[in-house]
């Protein structure tokens, strides 16, 4: 059958790339590559099996502050934009999206090196843009402190429409290379962007043309209101996580209700949920996968990782069989949506802290099963309206493969997904408009 | 005959990537790729016949600054890391070299950069540190002002102080993955930096883990004394220019004789000159393919080439063919070096303002003549110790094409150059040590 018979509702899909999948001590499972999240080997093969499936991306997350108790993968791992332009060179079509924070950087270089990743790419580029929820990450750059999390998101506004401004300081047909005339580019077509604002004073131009995608794609990674307002207002996809469908319904209506009120189309904004996923051939083998991956977490490990959402709170003084602790308001100036969905699950379940540091350090997957079942409950999801597409991480070092292998042709049979790329550049995947440039008439 | 046969003092060969080579209209020239510092495919192939030409580096110049009077190639360019990650994907051996702004930066995000270059490209990075020379960068960067000078080299070297401090955050043999027994890491490998300084306070530990350089290759491209100070405190390398043999024997000198000053071997750093070069099968030849690509310039583009070294002044106020006028201090807090040699130049040589503009803007090649003759030029600045090596430009389109089949197997016949690459890192073809971690005992 033919791609897209019926001019359905495209489903898209992306890829994390990370170290070993599945949780933070999954590089022990003997088929894992330990040292994944350095490797460049495993991070062309993971792309290209992604590309295979005919992903619309891969997508690398980051962080900027660590330390002894951070999970292997963060320890020591490539930074995003100089390995999505090692892949770029590895890669033939599929996008590639990467973390950057506009709370710890200059929108002059952000903007330029996400333009250059779009050249080098011909239009594959895309920007995670997020605010950084550790606190540490102020020690790392010479300041005194972290911003608190709503002047985070006024910066991260600001940072984008200096982006966006750099980004058209040339017009697409600038450059003309007339030589014989030695026109190298028409004067008009450069523009200066002059921007003074709260937090920046950006004059411009950018030293580089506009980009085969007119600009970079722009995710946005943020749930609490504040980021939703900086998606709805510039954002063309949104990376979110959700548990439940009915949560994720409810993201999504507000999220495009919002779209409208700044202005949009509910159409101009791409909604990915985050899923773990394990492919199976029935019940017992998933529940196998599962175990084999989640029994690698020792229980310090786990508490580690829950007390890195919280600011690097030592559970460990807490006692382990007791119910979750009350730390007050811990977690609002980092991983707010996070962390307040981890309080309010353990409240409502009644969970002890061994309980909730376990299931955060291993989550169950929402999406496992056989590959129609998986199939399945994507499918319910997207006609649902809780996503326009998924983000998909491996809920053990090997469940990515099996996904392409096995789920990804049923979503293509069912008509949601492309069997082909019909398209070059990320925006064409994600079937997105490319953007005016504002000076264009 | 074998390389080195006779245990002679080995010359080293980068290459610059970037526009059309020549001058700043070398873009018009009938053979030139017009957009070749925006097109990868052009930039893979000179770096891929400079990897044939077994040359140690390629290097990536850059700025911070353009408006619309600045040279083509300056106007739409690759950012250089992006630039640099996508050629390691697409090369084996050479060096990959860019140059960066200590600035315009933060050091914790240079750090990881070329630490990931570097493990991205298997031990290939190179990283040419420069303070900006150009006055508007402040203006792209939310700056009140370009720091002066002096200043600048302050920041440069804590900068380098905190680079090097981040990079040995891990031990080299600190990551050991033990599956069985869920040790990651060891925990007395990794070291916290916690740097107060007068310019950054930096914490750390970087989230990669040491590169396979032990760090990457530091490049310095700054003449005056402030920049030959932090070279030998801290470069791997210099990347200079000298329009004469005795002014690079001086400069050759001076900077091994600080190098013993700071505690180091003279052998610990490697001065490379940048030089331009036309093959030809006789003067005539050469005259030939120099005139054709020098034609291209015209006295407007000459005039705001050599402006933009003195803080682009408008020099077109001036009459062309009057004696260089005076502009006094005009360039001191930019290209210092630069441009107290044209000033020096134009007095000693009694020039136009027309002369000058035309011979900055399209210098004739002091290497140039024949193979042999080339070749014999560059033996003679090598074995009079006016250079280690050189960082060749092509003075036309298609003079580096020329170099590497014409010339480079001169030097190699006469053992003064590798046949193969014997290493597999930047650092081993320059002949430098590995750096040992601090902290290693
Ligand atoms: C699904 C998802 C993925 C995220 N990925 C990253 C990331 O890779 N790096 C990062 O620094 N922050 C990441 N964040 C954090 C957010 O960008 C944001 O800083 C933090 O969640 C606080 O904002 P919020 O309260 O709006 O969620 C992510 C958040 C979510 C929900
Ligand atoms: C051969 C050479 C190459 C240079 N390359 C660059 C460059 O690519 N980008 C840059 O910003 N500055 C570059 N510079 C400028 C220097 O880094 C420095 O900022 C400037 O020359 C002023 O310092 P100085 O007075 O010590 O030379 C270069 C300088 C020289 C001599």
């Amino acid at each position: 059958m033919s791609d897209n018979a019926n001019n359905q509702r495209q489903l898209r899909l992306g890829a994390i790339l990370h170290g070993a999948s599945g949780n933070m001590s999954a590089w022990r499972h003997p088929d894992a590559t330990a040292d994944a999240s350095i490797n460049l080997e495993f991070n062309i093969a993971s792309a290209k099996k992604a590309e295979q499936g005919k992903f619309d991306f891969v997508f690398v997350a980051d962080g900027l502050y660590i330390n002894e108790k951070s999970i292997p993968h963060f320890l020591n791992r490539f930074e995003p934009l100089t390995l999505l332009a090692a892949l770029s060179a590895a890669t033939d079509k599929i996008g590639l999206v990467g973390t950057l924070s506009t709370s710890y950087s200059d929108p002059f270089t952000v903007a330029r090196q996400f333009a250059s990743l779009d050249h080098l790419s011909n239009g594959r580029a895309g920007w995670n843009v997020v605010t950084s929820p550790l606190e540490g990450s102020a020690k790392n750059f010479s300041r005194k402190e972290h911003p608190e999390h709503s002047l985070r998101y006024r910066i991260a506004g600001e940072f984008l429409d200096v982006a966006k401004g750099l980004w058209d300081s040339w017009e697409d047909d600038a450059f003309v290379r007339n030589k014989a005339s030695g026109e190298f580019f028409r004067t008009g077509k450069l523009h200066t962007l002059n921007h003074q604002g709260e937090f920046f004073s950006v004059q411009g131009p950018l030293n580089i043309g506009r980009t085969p995608q007119g600009r970079p794609i722009l995710f946005q990674a943020g749930a609490s209101e504040d980021g939703k307002r900086l998606a709805a207002q510039h954002a063309d996809a949104i990376f979110t996580h959700h548990d439940t469908l009915e949560q994720a319904q409810d993201f999504y209506q507000d999220v495009k209700r919002q779209l409208v009120e700044q202005g949009r189309e509910p159409d101009d904004l791409r909604i990915f949920q985050g899923v773990s996923v394990i492919v199976g051939d029935d019940d017992a083998d998933v529940e196998r996968q599962y175990q084999e991956t989640a029994r690698l977490v020792s229980i310090e490990n786990a508490l580690n990782y829950l007390g890195r959402y919280f600011e690097h709170y030592d559970f460990a003084r807490h006692p382990l069989d007791a119910p979750f602790p009350d730390i007050g308001d811990l977690g609002q100036n980092s991983f707010r949506s996070t962390t307040d969905a981890i309080k309010h699950n353990a409240r409502e379940r009644n969970l002890t802290l061994r309980q909730v540091a376990l299931e955060a350090a291993s989550p169950r997957p929402v999406f496992s099963g056989t590959p129609e079942a998986v199939a399945d409950g994507l499918q319910r999801w997207f006609d649902s309206e809780a996503a326009d597409g998924f983000i998909i991480s491996g809920g053990t070092p090997n469940a990515f493969g099996h996904f392409v292998d096995r789920v990804v042709p049923i979503l293509q049979q069912r008509g949601l997904f492309r069997q082909a790329y019909h398209g070059d550049t990320l925006r064409e995947h994600l079937g997105l408009k490319r953007p005016l440039n504002r000076f264009t008439q």
